[in-house]
């Protein structure tokens, strides 16, 4: 079932789309390189993303820092709880992930949400060995890694720092000016694509678990109670869904639903369904076969404890399903823990304005010092505050006699005449809210080795077998080649001359005049380009000039005329 | 002097180009966030420099981790040598850039280069004291801090890691597989745009000197026997130079010379003066000021030890002037540092065919093991390298006699028949070279930061302060923004309507309705955009329909028809 990962990985290695980094060195694992054709095809998916979730939606993008300091992490919840859970064998002292150890030799095919307990339970059950040495790991403790890359700040007593392991704490802690950019209007969406990092305990080889990735993440602030989705950009689109129902069945039945049906039944968050709809043809466009991708709902304990849902789209690759992006409706936990951990609050909320100006009655408490202060000296003020809160709980207390304090495990009796209870009606033009957050977040790592691996397939011409990405033009590194048949007689200056005219005109282009024409074609197959033109012998014959245009897909090769082919090129890609 | 940096920051911060990070938590110094538009700006001359140094001259670019491993650093020669000086105060422990002290409180302006010992005994001499508390740094040492960022890969027995100072390294560790890719065909090009780290002792506000940023570098790969820059695409282009010799004299006196002078006078490495003056025509494209810039040599003790030439671009803001590219001839010392470290030498190397096969006479050297075995034992194998050795510096030693071999301290001598020397005529087809390297490498941020200062102008409309970016449309965060008059009676939808089909044809275009229109005028005068569209009620009543068109930079509006909006404002951009 390894066989298209290899294949994929084989090419990747050969044609410049990725490969493990520092191979002189012995590599890192963890760490990938993208060679030409593979940054380029990366560079294509992120524009494209940015074309659809960023430009697209009106939305704005940023770029914070891949290093943030310690409070923000703290806030975020990342510096306590962002861990994994590791089993370290006594005998040679390789670390394993412990609940992949259980998921990969026991039935349990989903462990991530189970406790430490639970795991070691597993493990002794099992009776489950150290994958590198054999040794028996029954009895030894499961334990948390952060998997956040530490650093430090400066010199001396330095800060400590961290690399983000998501991009969006570089949205959540900017957002007191992000909203005066929206002018404090609901709802506002940004975006960033950029590097995130998390410290596996096991990465795996390729691009699917790696320490160092690329997110493109867009977050959505909205109002809860006012802002709606506009469902019918996409109401009609239908969604494979795999809700947790589903999932705790026997056997994989999928629920097929249109983006306004799932929403309306409540199949789905309306908010998720609404990007769910708009994902779904974007990976369409980019090449992700629909055949093999889906969108399954998290299990509660897989969730985080922040999203009231969550869902991941998963493309399927050798029989795994692969998660290649996330959509959670975040709620309002995110920017409330910024506020209270900045001690900001104000500025991670947004001030809503009410349509019409409301008038409210207002309680206002005046607890006279001048009586308290005498009486109770340096105790006065603290007890100033237990009276306010007392009275806040139940104004008619000061009807009823003194009121009693207990400070310090004294009790304390206040004439309540030190007290004046007044109403006021007060004109209130709007109010703060803290806006939720709704979260779609790519992958853009995994998205590339999912496209790579959909488009590749394999034929056979002439006896001879070919590797085919069959790429869509929206991400191909090249859209159009161009070859001389052979660089002489004028045909070399004929292609440049073509090849510079393609791409005034906006194509990707590439120029070859390297090794026999079959060869050429099958570079250009291997690294997805969807059209060759050929320059020939024919080509100065005919009149007016003609080339040859050849299909990667079907290989099919036509004349065309040289004055057409911009256009005929367009019509094809 | 500091105005222009107080008014951009003060801009900066208030439209969204870029502010310190992570306010709300009192910011970290050295790191900065770009918001909406400034991560426009930036992105746009990041694809204008791809556009002329990477597709421009035929280059492919690739993506590599900012993590790498410790051997990576340890061949670069940073981690032993990629510090600054910094000293201590023993009363407050604030630490500080030793030779920044010096260049701030004495007549010295560059003490980059000078020794530990040397700045010593400057703060003695000039009794320089703590900035921060102000008590003597007299005696105090001056000690190396290494400035990379420093993190451990993986859990338990972790391999430490760094934050790659430059991008460059991420190109260097892959050259085995980009020659490759490359064919083994030089000269050939490699680019990266991507980000780098610096644990700055004191970094400074704003863009010029942060912790983390972007570098957009290019790595051409030559040989240097043959390859030639193609000084005639570029010949004729001036250069405002300014030599060593120059600034070691009185005054500030600039050469001026064209790229072919510098490179057939000596004046420049040609290869550099090549790219000085593809870099000159960019930076004039993307607006950079020539009244406030200018190209200045390294001094021989500030040039990197690898490095035979090396030249800065410098950009004047407020009376300092600020790095914002560097162009070195960095000749084999990195492939070869490398090849070296990684055992791996041939991988970093490129066999270069010669045109004509040569036939050469080699001596090959046998020696009878069968004879030195049984009489040297275990000491045969080192008796016969030394041998080998000795006959390779004179061959005609085996005519004279038994050849005398010093080993532990003991003289043997060999019977020089156990030695047989031949001479063969042998083809070779080619050679192994390690290329040289040339790099131009530009820091983004600095870029962006002297496009912003170089591009801020201020004027006086109806007696009202106007502030404007005079940006040119190849970076300008938004082209064209339409307006209506007044977002009713039809003016919101059809100004709607002219900016999709502006953005339809490749625009860049914002829609905004809110506020005045004077406001929203000066809104985009301070985001510079060159363009604005008005939609009024004249639209309606001319036939054909007419809109307003408002330039930036002169504010002269005229009446333009809807059906020519298009190519009027293609002319103008």
């Amino acid at each position: 079932m390894e066989d298209l990962t290899k294949k994929v990985a084989e090419l990747g290695k050969r044609r410049g789309f990725f490969f493990q980094s520092s191979e002189a060195y012995g590599g890192i694992s963890g760490f990938q390189t993208f060679g030409p054709e593979g940054a380029e095809l990366k560079r294509n998916i992120e524009d494209s993303w940015r074309n659809t979730f960023s430009r697209g939606l009106g939305h704005r993008e940023i770029e914070a820092p891949t290093i943030m300091h310690e409070p923000v992490f703290e806030a975020s919840g990342h510096l306590d709880g962002f861990d994994d859970m590791i089993i370290e064998c006594p005998e040679c002292g390789n670390s394993n992930r412990a609940d992949h150890l259980v998921e990969d030799n026991t039935p349990i095919s989903e462990a991530e949400g189970y406790s430490a307990e639970q795991i070691e339970g597993l493990i002794t059950e099992h009776e489950l060995v150290c994958p590198s040495c054999g040794s028996s790991l029954n009895g030894v403790d499961v334990e948390d890694f952060n998997l956040m890359f530490e650093t430090s700040i400066g010199p001396g007593n330095s800060t400590p720092g961290y690399l983000r392991p998501e991009t969006v704490q570089g949205i959540f802690v900017e957002f007191p000016r992000l909203k005066q950019y929206a002018r404090n209007q609901l709802p506002f969406g940004i975006t960033q694509i950029g590097k995130a990092y998390r410290n596996e305990i096991s990465p795996r080889k390729g691009l699917v678990r790696v320490r160092e990735f690329t997110q493109a993440e867009l977050d959505l602030f909205i109002d809860p109670k006012e802002d709606e989705p506009s469902l019918e950009e996409v109401e009609d689109i239908k969604l494979k869904l795999y809700p947790v129902e589903n999932q705790n069945s026997d056997g994989i039945n999928y629920i097929e639903a249109s983006v306004r049906e799932a929403a309306e039944e409540g199949l789905v968050n309306k908010w998720i369904s609404y990007y769910l709809g708009i994902a779904k043809q974007w990976y369409i466009e980019i090449g992700v076969d629909m055949d093999r991708f889906r969108f399954r709902q998290h299990q509660p304990d897989e969730r985080a404890h922040y999203a009231s849902d969550c869902w991941d789209a998963e493309a399927l690759i050798d029989g795994d399903w692969i998660e290649i992006a996330g959509f959670s409706y975040r709620g309002c936990y995110d920017l409330t823990k910024h506020g209270k951990h900045s001690g900001e609050e104000r500025e991670f909320s947004v001030f809503k304005e009410y349509d019409d100006p409301e008038t409210v009655e207002e309680t206002k408490i005046n607890i006279d010092m001048s009586i308290l202060g005498p009486e109770f000296g340096d105790k006065a003020s603290e007890i100033a505050e237990k009276l306010r809160r007392k009275v806040e709980l139940g104004p008619d207390i000061v009807n009823e006699g003194p009121i009693f304090v207990h400070m310090d495990e004294e009790e304390y009796a206040i004439d309540s005449k030190t007290i004046e209870v007044t109403t006021e009606k007060v004109t209130k033009t709007g109010e703060e809210i803290v806006p939720h957050v709704v979260e779609p977040s790519f992958g853009v790592d995994r998205t590339v080795y999912t496209v790579l691996a959909h488009s590749f397939t394999q034929d056979s011409i002439d006896g001879e077998e070919r590797k085919i990405l069959s790429l869509s033009s929206e991400v191909a590194p090249t859209e159009v080649a161009v070859f001389p048949l052979m660089n002489k007689e004028g045909l070399g200056e004929k292609a440049r001359e073509i090849a510079n005219n393609l791409r005034n005109h906006g194509f990707s282009v590439k120029y070859d005049d390297t090794g026999n024409i079959g060869k050429r074609y099958r570079r250009q197959d291997e690294v997805g380009t969807p059209i060759c033109v050929t320059v020939d012998y024919e080509t100065f014959e005919d009149d007016p000039a003609t080339v040859t245009l050849r299909d990667r897909d079907s290989t099919e090769q036509e004349r065309v005329h040289i004055t057409d082919l911009e256009e005929v090129i367009r019509s094809r890609l």
